[in-house]
């Protein structure tokens, strides 16, 4: 999508150990109007997909998740990163963040989210895909039905991409970093 | 506003110790429609302030924060939890949680709120109002001016409203909760 990639160009920063930060546009700062952008590529995208329900994860997901959403007049279901108390009938798996080096829990509820769901999962990164299968977990647990993946930025070079479409989801990445190599940032064409 | 409250009234679901859960429509699945519509209340709620920014905190606060960013073209900040590796220059401030019984620390960039900056805070929930008072201070911090503050929920029992009030801020709270006890949900009219 050429908007984002002109902005991950003339705004992106690249950080050692393969760090792309896109905090003045994405996840910190958001560019809402971008963002609408984004979430309208992702319904051409994903236009003969049969979906009645949008997941995501906290934090980061949770904006462009709401705006296809609302394009798309779906429930948007965002996974909690904890469990909390007043949340009951949790499905719950473990994901390894590489990026912070620990294991953290995300759940999501059986009430929203069951047999009858057809989701569309939307985050703003893929890099190993440690968080997207995490989520496919998730959909399996509750026997729910994956219909495919929306990630605004790709790390290639992570491979997590490789991995979910080998499994034959459905995987659409609107900005495809190849490298980051020598803190340069190569996106595919 | 009237689609809020009904939805509250019909969905919402209490429990002892004054708290609300709005789980199915608001902060673990969101209705992308409704949630569009209270963007739109709050466009004309704070139809005479002068905004350049929105800024709210994660997790629950982006939905609504992303969609009045988008009706209004404009930016939306989001305060993190906990400090990042990769955040530089940040502004931080405590804040006490009485649902969870502790403290925890949220952030802002500098490089994302400062003296320009003319913001309007959107959130889920004012209860108490310590995160509201949390927001203002980092505002202050910035050097940044505070021109509003909307909710969508606002336990009026809670008190949060009345101490943000009297300090000549312009709250606006789609819906007023006024009493929980006995578990029956009284909204003000």
């Amino acid at each position: 999508m050429k908007a984002l990639k002109e902005r991950i160009l003339r705004d992106g920063k690249c950080f050692p150990g393969g760090v792309l930060k896109v905090d003045s546009f994405i996840n910190h700062q958001m560019d809402a109007s971008l963002m609408r952008s984004m979430a309208v590529e992702f319904v051409r995208r994903f236009a003969s997909a049969r979906i009645n329900k949008i997941i995501t994860v906290e934090a980061s997901g949770i904006a462009p998740a709401i705006m296809v959403g609302n394009l798309l007049e779906l429930p948007v279901v965002f996974a909690k990163k904890k469990k909390t108390s007043t949340m009951e009938n949790m499905l719950c798996t473990t994901i390894h963040s590489f990026t912070k080096g620990k294991d953290y829990t995300v759940c999501v509820s059986s009430e929203y989210l069951g047999p009858e769901d057809k989701v569309l999962f939307i985050d703003d990164f893929l890099a190993n895909g440690n968080a997207a299968l995490g989520i496919l977990d998730l959909v399996q647990q509750a026997g729910a039905s994956l219909e495919g993946m929306g990630f605004l930025i790709e790390k290639a070079f992570q491979k997590g991409g490789d991995k979910l479409r080998e499994q034959g989801i459905h995987v659409e990445s609107l900005a495809i970093v190849d490298s980051l190599d020598d803190c340069t940032i190569r996106l595919r064409d």
